[in-house]
């Protein structure tokens, strides 16, 4: 099984409306893959919240209209962040009966707003116990950093170092949220606090943007990027039912499931895409993933090992943070990360030939855990 | 491939929320099984308004909730009135991973209300064109029964019937929305216009409920009903890009390639579920699914032939009018009735010694369509 295609937008605030998001992202696919529509058997979309920001459902029909003579079966997925994940996931299974699959992730967060922004992305969690008492996901995770600094002895430089890698990899993706935004250090520490101890460079951004991905159950070109594994695993929605806050065991098991499929570890990974959606987030996935011990983490990201050129590169496109989180196109435009890598075609961003890439893309406060390992 | 346990809730206006009703629903399947929850190895949950209405998405992790110490992957479809249908259809696909997956489709619609009922349940329609100009549902469905009334020169008589029928069998269904209502031909004919000419009882209701529907890859006992076939099919979303407004082109592509798969015919179903959630999208439905020719709907109907003792059955549990329409669970809602009917297991309300079934369940104004074939 192979990626034969992939397209994307340019994340950020855009002028572009849901339906034209999405086409754009499609015909780039399409023009990146020897393929033509009439060769795509089925579609997947995937999409957050088009319900209660844009007032429109029912995706799979307006992708239908997108592509007139469509006829196709195209489903729409939807688990919070980790939408599009889920939906390439489900477009393997669905793969059998097809010999292309395209996937499409797109989201429209700027310039709408039937409902406020910040009161649909609460959505993602629990709205019974954890929203009326306040538990908003910059609060949540918030929550979640003060545990994990006093549990692993660190403070606020860390984090602020994540976010700085991140922005300065943005700067070489011109398609990034913040590929024009020189962004110092002095600028992330003296953020305004958004909910201590996370700063506003602590937060991703809200981005609209769109990636399609074409999956093909043959080899269509040498450009092809192989699907090594693709795993998935859900945890309780609700910050109250977790017994640990310092790691999601949704990320733990799906990682573990995948290593196993691909018949790898964790040290065969040339390149890692962390749903890093706070920072705190891209430091418990390390240690999830196994990349790392709890106690490590902090050396790895000072000794610079998650740089472009040291041992495990991660979020080289800038991660959510700076590429940006239209949040139904995240984890395919991760997938678009590694196969763009993978091919050797990012250019000033290009790791050293790179052969095997994971992605980690989760929904909520670690809800849903999507894993994808590609290689070559 | 078969299905050994279906369990739903009672449809209504109920006090259950969403998480109660899903709950039930499970725990009724499993019952109804042999299985234990830890030999299910997946599970899908269809809703379509759970954003919009109850300001909860993620439906996955929130199930996850429901059934401490589970991680499976956990998928939602939304795909509007069809998600349950995508679903069931997805679940098949997936199967080939696991021996059991449970489809749960949940809706909860009434007291609820983050935005206006009527204005979330239009976002299954096109928002850009269609909605602006006052295409509501009801809007919608009235301008196709207007074209459907004069192309087969028919009148509003034949629309009531449909209505009385599915009026009368929910009087044998204990779990129907209308269960307890005694509705004449009287009230029909003279109940207040909705959208001319679809007066209040053309028009399905609001309901709440839940059903669960557990797909096996084995036969787990002689209760077990046979998936003979599942297909899906998908058309533009807005009116406007329509030629033809009274056939549906997904009802068409979808039951070809179920019959096919099925290898039968429409002469050989006992019994058949069409997704009334409008009066004329049954007499729709019966020409689209092949059942007989538009010039002869009404004689069909007038002669009795979708009678519980006539050769067609039709919505034998009161269909959407009258058992009712909570959207994420009305396609599974047909296939408990197959089930039930096939099984022998409907009592009052049993055909005589049926052996195949056909659910036909549409999303919007027929831009999407699942095709499920059941047999004995």
């Amino acid at each position: 099984m192979y990626i034969s295609g992939v397209g994307r937008t340019k994340f950020g605030n855009l002028s572009d409306n849901l339906q034209e998001l999405a086409y754009e992202a499609i015909l780039n696919a399409l023009d990146d893959s020897n393929l033509d529509i009439n060769e795509i058997g089925a579609i997947f979309v995937s999409n957050f919240l088009s319900g209660p920001l844009n007032g429109q459902l029912h995706l799979n029909s307006m992708i239908s209209s997108l592509i007139p003579g469509i006829n196709i079966p195209i489903i729409r997925v939807e688990t919070a962040c980790a939408s599009s994940s889920v939906a390439f996931n489900q477009a393997i299974y669905c793969l059998q009966n097809y010999s292309n699959i395209l996937i499409v992730g797109v989201e429209k967060m700027t310039g709408v707003g039937l409902l406020p922004t910040t009161d649909a992305i609460s959505m993602a969690g629990d709205r019974t116990y954890d929203f009326p008492n306040g538990l908003i996901f910059p609060a949540a995770y918030a929550l979640i950093a003060q545990q994990y600094m006093l549990k692993n002895n660190i403070n606020h430089d860390i984090l602020e170092l994540v976010s700085y890698i991140n922005h300065q990899n943005s700067r070489l993706n011109p398609l990034a949220h913040f590929y024009y935004k020189e962004v110092s250090k002095e600028m992330i520490k003296n953020a305004p606090m958004i909910a201590s101890p996370l700063n506003l460079f602590d937060c991703s951004p809200i981005s609209d943007g769109a990636v399609a991905v074409i999956l093909s159950k043959n080899k269509t070109s040498d450009r092809d990027v192989k699907v090594m594994s693709s795993k998935i695993a859900t945890d309780t929605i609700s910050l109250t039912e977790r017994i640990n806050l310092t790691s999601f065991i949704a990320t733990k098991i799906a990682s573990k499931q995948a290593y196993k499929e691909a018949q790898i570890t964790p040290a065969d990974l040339d390149i890692i895409e962390i749903h890093d959606c706070f920072t705190i987030s891209e430091l418990i996935a390390l240690e999830d993933l196994g990349i790392c011990g709890a106690s490590e983490v902090s050396e790895l990201i000072k000794n610079g090992d998650i740089l472009r050129d040291g041992p495990f590169p991660v979020n080289t496109d800038g991660g959510l943070k700076a590429n940006g989180h239209p949040i139904g196109a995240t984890g395919l435009a991760q997938i678009f990360e590694i196969v763009a890598q993978l091919r050797q075609e990012t250019e000033k961003r290009q790791v050293d030939n790179p052969e095997i890439g994971l992605a980690q893309n989760i929904g909520g406060i670690g809800g849903t855990c999507g894993i994808t390992i590609l290689g070559v």
